[in-house]
């Protein structure tokens, strides 16, 4: 096994609020979350302790943190500090982002 | 200014190692780097005290971290621990990746 490197079997595979998969990779103390999520798809209102902090790599989604709504497309970064309420819904295109937790959510390994 | 969503100004934009241009973005506790390489560009031997944890986007690359090698491609994970060397060489096409540091690099924001 390598220490760097992780196969597909060491990859954490979820799906989350109903149509998002999630392929998911711990490090020592972040972990990264590759989110793939169809058109219209709705990660809907939710928080945790854990700061998300991520980005968009293809397609468009609204974005609710907290009080504050945006419409992010690829290359635009968010952060959700821990506690913070949030929501996703995506667009007409299916939409893909990389979330970056910290602490590891032990839920998505 | 938004808690939540950077303009384009408060997101760092270095090159570094010649030809790889970073943009990044810091949350309270993580920070991810949005890298662009072109093709056979070499983000030469170096290490730091941060973790960094990420995942190929875009193209490939040989991945040198310690003793390990492999090429990586799109939606592949790597993880670094602090302190350990590690170099990335582009193969034929531009590469894309994004990177999570831990904790933040300060000369990078």
């Amino acid at each position: 096994m390598s220490r760097y490197f992780p196969e597909e079997s060491e990859c954490g595979h979820h799906t989350v609020f109903g149509s998002t998969a999630i392929r998911t990779f711990a490090g020592e103390h972040v972990q990264l979350s590759f989110v793939t999520a169809p058109p219209h798809g709705v990660i809907d209102w939710h928080s945790h302790p854990n700061e998300q902090t991520g980005v968009v790599i293809r397609g468009k989604a609204t974005f609710d943190i907290g009080d504050e709504t945006k419409v992010l497309g690829p290359g635009e970064f968010f952060t959700i500090p821990g506690g913070v309420r949030h929501r996703v819904v995506v667009l007409d295109e299916a939409f893909q982002a990389i979330d970056a937790f910290f602490p590891v959510r032990e839920e998505y390994r």
